[in-house]
């Protein structure tokens, strides 16, 4: 299999992680891709109309977007239930927290945008602000209703902790860390793994 | 079960017209809820962090985000499998045309955005211009592999139905109906069932 994605990414190393978990890894080459809002790559535009990454390409050709989907599919490859919690009566809510951390990720990702994109007298702070502002209210869930330690991760714990090491990341003035200890603590071990150290944006 | 949304969301048409086509309905009351980006609908945060339209209250008071979230619940209340494909070997194509479906979709509110709620000394028409380019590339990828007519929908089709409605509501000078002829004709049988009649945005 061929991911495009890049190390910066936040949701391209989700699928990273996924893969490390899943013992998939190694069947999957890495093909560093730029993509750049107002800045086409039409190259990657060719298979992957939205030019978003991460993408999956199959041995067979066949294109799989976006993050949650390549995600599946690598559970489905080698017959995970774990990861997505499947058939537990817990699946929704694990799909739920998954799709509030993904939703704070993009909101990071916008905020990305806003500051390092879009032409410096265009920028509105109060958009950033309104984007910060959903972060720490999904922050402030998580901190009162934290996952569950031990046993396999979900891919809403995976998001999760991309989530907060992006913000470590690109955002370190934000200062996550010291208002939410109870995730601080909840981090640290995830961050130590193997597959999250394998897939530590420099 | 309580639908958070508003008529002229396409993410919660969405999840409307997966209610009507699953025989739903009747069983979700649509409270209309106001969102804006910079104006934080607090009331509503309290249970939706990212404060995002459509989000489902289950009668036991559980919150489901986000869309695609939701219509997999609605689909697994009556155990349907064909929404998704689930167990079928175009799941993941279904999948894969429903994220850049919904990519696109995401790329014309972030237009919209732009235009209407940015002010207006801010706005980058560079950006505008590269959301259209992204929805033009998902749009020519339809075209020329359109979905197949005739039996259930899947929430492939439903997804693609809602994007183009909407580029009719917001977008009408976008002109996509004088571009892609087989995605005209496609639709019209799919804009004229109840679920579609019954969701119009006016």
């Amino acid at each position: 299999m061929k991911l495009y994605s890049t190390p910066a990414t936040p949701f391209g190393r989700t699928v990273e992680v996924v893969a490390h978990e899943l013992g998939l890894h190694e069947d999957i080459e890495v093909i560093a891709t730029k993509v750049a809002p107002t800045n086409p790559n039409l190259e990657y535009q060719q298979f992957a109309p939205l030019r978003k990454i991460p993408a999956l390409v199959t041995e067979e050709g066949k294109l799989i977007v976006d993050s949650p989907v390549i995600a599946e599919y690598l559970a489905a490859r080698v017959g995970d239930t774990a990861l997505f919690a499947q058939g537990q009566p817990s699946h929704f809510d694990v799909m739920t927290r998954y799709a509030i951390a993904r939703g704070a990720t993009e909101c990071c990702v916008a905020s990305r945008y806003e500051i390092a994109v879009r032409p410096p007298e265009l920028r509105w702070d109060k958009w950033i602000e309104d984007q910060f502002d959903r972060v720490g209210a999904a922050l402030t869930m998580f901190e009162a209703t934290p996952p569950t330690s031990g046993g396999r991760l979900t891919i809403a714990d995976i998001s999760l902790a991309v989530l907060l090491l992006y913000l470590d990341f690109r955002f370190d003035d934000y200062g996550w860390r010291s208002r939410y200890p109870t995730l601080v603590a909840w981090l640290e071990p995830i961050a130590a793994r193997p597959s999250f150290v394998a897939t530590k944006a420099s």
